[in-house]
């Protein structure tokens, strides 16, 4: 489906490769990396995934050796940004990307800013960036493996909300038949992405859902997870993940707001819009990036002027929608 | 692929139809009927979808005149039980069905009893009804409209637990594929299904989980609902459908038990097992009943109490799994 010469050639080319997935790793950039890097490893390559944080805990059942916080002077020829499109997202890992004398990204993000690589795969339409892996199996003539299906099954039902999101169509359905065709255990990875909470994650989600706040008549909901509130719940940083999604969830919400305290003390803001709202259309002229209706920025300032930057902005989105 | 001949042939004969879904109406149920019904009444014939009880509210949006609860003298030539294939799914609506001179009967349950019907097409192996619905339209050479194809979306995905659960197959994912390429709007009815809950349901659930308790060592979890936390939280009985799956999906837990004090002031518990305890048989020496995974009883006593006898009976039944 997309034309995959140019980078096949580097893949065939190099020998070792070094892969980026985007800070905050989620599903799709540890799946899709992972199922890349055994597909280069069985190509007889060299490979790592060089993560700008640990896998969440929810995701901590794919861990293996390719994952590296630290490349230990493992130097590659070919640096790729997976599921991810733009320096902003590889804080601490950027000099050694563009140190590495062949830079390539796969990526399905809206691209905004321009990304020093040779060769780039872009495709905003596609729900997952694992389905963009999974296309480039096909084009190398290669079956993934089990492992590796299972890999881009993590991938593509994550970043599809276990295919609720309207990011979903036709072709991720027909590319999960294919994943069961290579012989997924697929009730042992749902059992693993969502039936395995931690309860400090459970606890965490009923302290923001008792925050929550709604304005613009209800269309919107926002609420916070603060350091303090994540030792409060015994919660580390990943277990947050999903919350802007609990958010979304409550009847007469279009925007969800989620802003989270990074261990710098700084916040970063997610946004989900469930049916017509653009909330890329919030976050870039923030400074953020992202989806229509999945999109986020981070600040450098004090929850109250989050707060206060944010609510009027996503006020003015809903406006433009009194139609509705 | 299935050999629907016989049926078939009865569609193209019957001039009237009522269709019987279980009681409980599931969206499987609902949606299956529906499907059928549009296919019967494209085909000029008369048809109603008979209820044994109201469609429920995350349903309400499928309403539309087949729905009937009350058939108001309209008699059928043929009646059809759909997802149900025994006698006792079809309280109060089993003489109307018996009295009909052409029973059928289209369902996924696994057969246990005998069901006086004079065709009967029966795969315990479809991961919901929707699917064997959906090989009908094949069969018949019909490609569904899009407001059938919807329905079976409906049907199938409400069934397979969103695709999670274990009877979902590649098959599914195929002929969900099939479906967007009718013309569905997936992100409307995944929004009407998941992304509409009321906000005391919300807020119900985090007070629930703010005072779950674990013991055996973590592999119970045990919380409540007082008619007082329903009303603190503005919530309706019906919130609290659903809280017992929360606590099972907490990492470790193997029992979940969910308290809930009834109108009348008694207490009614729901229990979950996750992999291999046998909750039925906590429940039954009670009094209660249900099955092996998922059972209930009722006490007429105070909380306290209620606890002091559920969790010697849980520990009990867990012990007797050691060796996992």
């Amino acid at each position: 489906m997309y034309d995959w010469k140019d980078i096949i050639e580097e893949l065939n080319k190099g020998k070792t490769f070094m892969l980026y997935p985007h800070v905050n790793v989620d599903g799709d950039g540890a799946g899709s990396c992972l199922a890349l890097a055994r597909m280069l490893s069985e190509m007889g390559k060299e490979c790592r995934i060089y993560l700008g944080d640990e896998l969440p805990a929810y995701l901590s059942f794919l861990d293996c050796p390719f994952f590296v916080m630290d490349p230990l002077g493992f130097s590659a020829e070919v640096a790729i940004a997976v599921d991810c499109g733009e320096d902003g997202r590889l804080p601490g890992r950027l000099d050694t990307f563009m140190a590495t004398p062949v830079r390539l990204c796969i990526d399905h993000h809206i691209k905004t800013k321009p990304f020093d690589v040779k060769h780039i795969m872009n495709d905003p339409h596609a729900s997952a960036c694992g389905m963009m892996i999974l296309d480039l199996f096909r084009a190398m003539g290669r079956t993934p493996s089990k492992e590796e299906a299972e890999a881009l099954y993590v991938a593509i039902i994550t970043d599809t909300g276990c295919f609720k999101y309207s990011n979903t169509t036709a072709e991720t359905h027909a590319a999960i038949a294919e994943l069961y065709g290579c012989g997924i255990d697929h009730s042992r990875l749902c059992n693993m992405l969502y039936e395995n909470k931690p309860f400090p994650k459970i606890k965490l989600e009923a302290e923001i859902i008792k925050r929550a706040r709604f304005f613009a008549g209800g269309k919107a909901c926002l609420s916070y997870a603060t350091q303090e509130m994540l030792d409060m719940c015994g919660a580390v940083p990943g277990h947050s993940e999903g919350c802007v999604d609990i958010l979304r969830s409550i009847e007469g919400v279009e925007i969800a707001i989620f802003i989270k305290q990074q261990q710098d003390g700084n916040y970063r803001a997610s946004m989900r819009a469930k049916d017509y709202a653009d909330v890329a259309a919030v976050a870039l002229p923030l400074g953020g990036g992202g989806h229509v209706r999945a999109a986020g920025c981070s600040f450098s300032c004090g929850l109250d002027e989050v707060i206060d930057i944010l609510v009027p902005a996503v006020e003015a989105e809903l406006a433009r929608h009194t139609d509705i």
